[in-house]
């Protein structure tokens, strides 16, 4: 595996409507899309800064996973997505190297983008994905 | 403010030479240097993804900031720190819409950097840096 940039940084947050003013005033970023992915019960909000998209996370149930991280540590970073070239690939020698997956195959996540997790017992407390644009 | 990319990463690790060789090994990436600060009482390793450093900590004092985030957290991300190109004017900028700051001035940080901290109080849970190269 040779990622070629951090995709972007996902951060959990109570409320995206609290938060957003933040990004874009403070930190003079710019929302650039808001998504409901509703397989991972969450709405998120995208920023770009160089390379890197910051993917705010709100959750909308408290019984999937941003609602159940926020109970348990509070709002705050949630995960880094590393990009990759061929995600098959990356997860099968990542697999090989003794690391456990959350995901064994790729899925779809925000944005259109195949997506997978590693387990963050296997990578130093750092709930880590891998993800690939599909034309790639 | 307007940050150019993601300059690092930090995250908080138990011990660097049990989690390099994942970052190498596993994801790929080249540890090009590691680096004692003494003022934050870390030992630091970096490696580059794109235009952005992972910067893994090791406390070297378990009352040091990262001796204690491990403590009462675990291992895991720690920060993120944004690029600027003027760090004491985004500072001014930051404070002056009631951010609240831990560095009120800059100071150096790992790697010759002008840096400066914002209270995770003030940045939705995010402990969050400000950096920029001194030549800049």
């Amino acid at each position: 595996m040779k990622p070629t940039h951090i995709e972007h940084i996902g951060i959990a947050v109570k409320s995206l409507d609290e938060a957003i003013p933040y990004y874009e005033k403070v930190l003079g970023l710019e929302c650039y899309a808001v998504e409901e992915v509703a397989d991972q019960k969450v709405k998120t909000a995208f920023f770009m800064v160089g390379q890197t998209k910051i993917e705010l996370l709100e959750s909308t149930d408290p019984e999937g996973p941003i609602g159940k991280f926020i109970e348990k540590k509070g709002e705050g970073i949630h995960h880094i997505a590393f990009a990759v070239e061929n995600l098959k690939e990356a997860l099968t020698a990542t697999a090989e190297k003794g690391v456990k997956l959350i995901d064994q195959e790729p899925r779809k996540g925000a944005e259109g983008l195949n997506i997978a997790f590693l387990h963050p017992k296997s990578t130093f407390g750092v709930l880590t994905e891998l993800c690939e644009h599909p034309e790639e």
